[in-house]
């Protein structure tokens, strides 16, 4: 198909496919002349994958290429692969600056991973976003202990269970790994509207008669 | 306290503190002439609240002022107090128009609660970030099914159940209120943390070997 084409089907401006192209999202379509180009569906595809990595909760666009670019190079041991991009989605949230490298919380949070027994980097960024969390809880006046967040670990844990549950059966390394991305990226939140209509629940049945 | 010590305890610029006033989130100080008035420490407990409520994941500075406002004038009722504030919180993450009241999509949510048993509004923001999730991913080919949803709202049951525990032993309601916000808010980039640590944990077990 040609630009205009995969501009349509894909629901993405032209403007915006040649940005990806430029920077390298994208890889360039057959040449067929010097000003026109032949994309396929595999170009489709990957379209949507960076739309949905850029979105609303997304990455940013050098991220997504060095992610998308990782994923080429690296398709046969699927452990470093979904490691690569779990770890590349980095922090969740804006870093907030409150519990840096050595703070008395980042040795909290240390410890609760070797607590849990969690084959995880040192330099994962999720341990810095909790370090910050448990500051700022501290910082207005709420003193929550690493241990507060041990069970939330044990659910966390049979979370993960079943995201990776949704990726049993698809064999093609790549599709496994667009899949653990999306669902990653696209369930956060609806994991927290669960965890609020729940939240709504809890109420309800402590304190209905109350 | 004068103004700008109040700035300097709370970190929160003198500009900003006299934006909260205008807009009626922070209750006024005590005048002690035509330009000095005197704040004390519930001034500097409310600023840090409505800096958690406002920050990086937060809500807007008008919802914050209905919440507060809510949060006054129903202190007798924890139900409805904590109905209110989960309510005003609102949806999680930008709204994407892709599953408006009545699609498909929708009713699958409103099927999820029902098999739950959840007691939650209608109304309910988290329902229509659900039904967004749901046809986000099938736009993107991953057809989820709203049972899949099943397991992942029992383990949000548990968290929700966690979350109130750390409400109980206290007595004033403002402060559960107040508290159960910032856990709310400010544990949601946590527990979207522990989750990836936790798939970064389940994929060194699943193909550590493979």
């Amino acid at each position: 198909m040609r630009l205009s084409e995969l501009s349509r089907r894909s629901g993405v401006s032209v403007t915006t496919i040649k940005y990806y192209l430029r920077e390298g999202l994208l890889p360039p379509g057959r040449q067929l002349s010097a000003t026109q180009a032949e994309y396929d569906d595999d170009h489709l595809r990957r379209l949507r994958l960076i739309r949905a990595l850029t979105g609303p909760r997304g990455l940013s666009v050098s991220i997504t290429r060095d992610l998308l670019g990782a994923l080429e190079e690296h398709t046969g041991d699927i452990h470093v692969l979904l490691g690569l991009a779990l770890g590349a989605i980095g922090p969740v949230g804006e870093p907030e600056g409150d519990a840096p490298e050595g703070s008395p919380e980042r040795g909290e949070v240390d410890r609760l991973v070797d607590e849990l027994g969690w084959a995880v980097h040192a330099g994962a960024p999720a341990r810095t976003t909790l370090a910050e969390t448990l500051a700022s809880l501290r910082g207005l006046g709420v003193p929550l202990d690493w241990r507060v967040l041990l069970p939330y670990a044990r659910l966390a844990e049979r979370t993960a269970a079943l995201d990776f549950d949704q990726l049993e059966g698809i064999d093609d390394s790549l599709e496994v790994m667009e899949r653990a991305l999306l669902l990653t990226v696209l369930l956060e939140p609806a994991l927290l509207a669960l965890r609020r209509l729940a939240q709504e629940n809890e109420s309800a049945r402590r304190h209905a008669g109350a």
